[in-house]
């Protein structure tokens, strides 16, 4: 108790200005449209001739991580990735970022510096500024809110809403990988609570722990889409499944649409990982969330642009809404409702 | 707990997605530069011709705000204006914000309703649209992060670092009475503790109790300023005391001012609660904060201009750094080092 408070005296005598001195002090603007960041009451932006888009979220420990298995330098850099991704789905650039912490008396200045050191690398690997935010403590675990900001010229910019009937029903990458990472560190996990001799077994996993633990937002999207002379009509990011995303764009362009199962393909880590749990990898992709690949539609015109591209994966196909947003099971078997199973951080378990 | 989990069953049927459509189902966009607010993956703003100011902060439960005596439609109008005051302190226009929440499992759907009444309560005074957020759950408490965005011509911006020596330094409004507002409340609430059925004496502090629970932005300075025809040399808002933004003025600008004790007045029920609990109202105007009313310089020349405001006064002048950042006392007899013992949300009592 002696040490914890001793370390505690560390950060307060630090104090809030001090802090945020020591955490932005390798901040070097990268981007023409940050006029002025950090040490003033506001950042000031310049988007001459662009929309400016914005999108924010927050993260609490032990809903959306667990300090127990999540680095914290893995954590800053999935905030900054997460808020990121919600850029690349508007079609738009990211340039800069805000974040907020709240901390608990457990956490050291070592921990802090951990963290920004993880939100720092996602700033140099995105070209984002770290621009504002605001330091401050909480009564138990640790809080981070990250707010993003990009840029587009308006006819750049993709909503959820510009989705046809006929249009196909794309998406970039692979997944199912998050949720079956995260369900190997919650298993491994458990069995070192229960046996504190036993090791982690977590080798051969680094793909689907990679893709839990350190997302990466497709950046690379908007420039392919550029190269393949292609504009989505409609486009997502997957933060809560495949399901949920597909409904949102289905509700938000007034379509329906036939997702189907045998167009999904899974890295062998995913099927190796959901066959243990004895899980179809299927309802990974469509219930798990936290992939941040993007779900996006385009003419049924531009079919050839898209079909060869390693990064894309035609799945389906938008219809009226009157047809119903329905899943056909492999082989043409079966059509099932799309049903929004996604996370709920509303939901108790 | 039954009935607790019946009212958490309330919010997880709901569900994030329909609570997101329940407290933004009144929002009318009022703003031209908001072209798309709630909805999709980030809001679109655009802002022809301005520049782009973004501030953030994260209030906590516990450390910002007491429940017990803060009415949670207080709290969302508060969270909204303290953000707004920064929006103020660049002389900008504030146009609009986001809203992270994050609740624990006490939380009823009536008090998110209630908690948004003040924030669309706020949005409807400041002018400005709710545009984006993000609502999920905490272990424990309840934790509001905002981020506000405005707009000003580049030549209209006033930042920290503009004040030079003999400059003017000014104050809006009058100061102590967000401490002492506090101070009351936490008198009465722990007398109430300690016996329940003493009722909390509250009359006659209507204006400090209000300074306190729901404070307001200045955003009528920048018309004022406009009025009389004075551009700040540098601003800031009032949040950790007067003594921390002074110097906060003073490190930006590379310079040293002398503030005079006596010309700061207080109001009479500052005065009188100040008297109550032994201390002198200078001191809850020096380091108490959150009473956010902007500390500005203007030239010396410019004096004339506002010395008769209503709204403004004159407490003192801008030095060379060297001659340091002191408080001269009541006749002039001492001369003491400001020094910043404003509130450290890091530091623990």
């Amino acid at each position: 108790m002696a040490q914890e408070n001793a370390k505690w005296n560390e950060l307060a005598e630090l104090g809030e200005f001090g802090l945020i001195k020591r955490v932005t002090a390798q901040v070097k603007i990268k981007n023409e449209s940050t006029l002025t960041g950090v040490g003033d009451d506001c950042a000031v932006l310049n988007y001459p001739g662009k929309k400016v888009v914005v999108t924010t979220d927050l993260l609490t420990e032990g809903v959306h991580f667990n300090l127990i298995y999540v680095p914290l330098k893995h954590l800053g850099y999935k905030a900054v990735s997460v808020n990121i991704s919600d850029i690349c789905a508007m079609n738009a650039i990211p340039r800069q970022i805000t974040v907020s912490l709240a901390i608990s008396s457990k956490f050291t200045l070592a921990a802090i510096d951990e963290l920004y050191e993880g939100i720092h690398l996602a700033c140099a690997h995105y070209g984002v500024d770290l621009v504002g935010g605001d330091t401050t403590t909480s009564l138990t675990g640790l809080t981070i809110s990250v707010t993003a900001i990009g840029e587009a010229d308006a006819e750049e910019l993709v909503y959820r809403s510009g989705a046809k009937p006929t249009d196909l029903l794309c998406v970039t990458g692979d997944l199912g990988g998050a949720y079956l990472g995260l369900q190997l560190l919650e298993r491994e996990n458990e069995l070192f609570r229960l046996n504190p001799t036993v090791q982690p077994q977590l080798s051969g996993y680094d793909y689907i722990l990679s893709r839990q633990l350190k997302p990466e937002a497709r950046t690379d999207m908007r420039d392919i889409f550029g190269t393949l002379g292609v504009k989505p009509t409609s486009m997502i990011d997957i933060s809560d499944g495949l399901s949920s995303e597909i409904l949102h764009i289905c509700e938000s362009s007034g379509v329906g649409c036939r997702l189907y199962e045998e167009r999904l393909s899974f890295d062998p880590q995913v099927q190796k990982m959901a066959e243990e749990i004895g899980i179809n990898p299927l309802v990974a992709a469509l219930n798990g969330g936290e992939d941040y690949e993007l779900l996006f539609t385009i003419p049924l015109t531009e079919h050839e642009k898209v079909c060869n591209h390693p990064d894309i994966t035609v799945i389906g196909h938008m219809t009226t809404q009157e047809q119903g947003a329905l899943l056909v099971t492999a082989g043409g078997l079966q059509e099932l409702p799309i049903q929004a199973q996604g996370w709920n951080p509303l939901k108790r378990d």
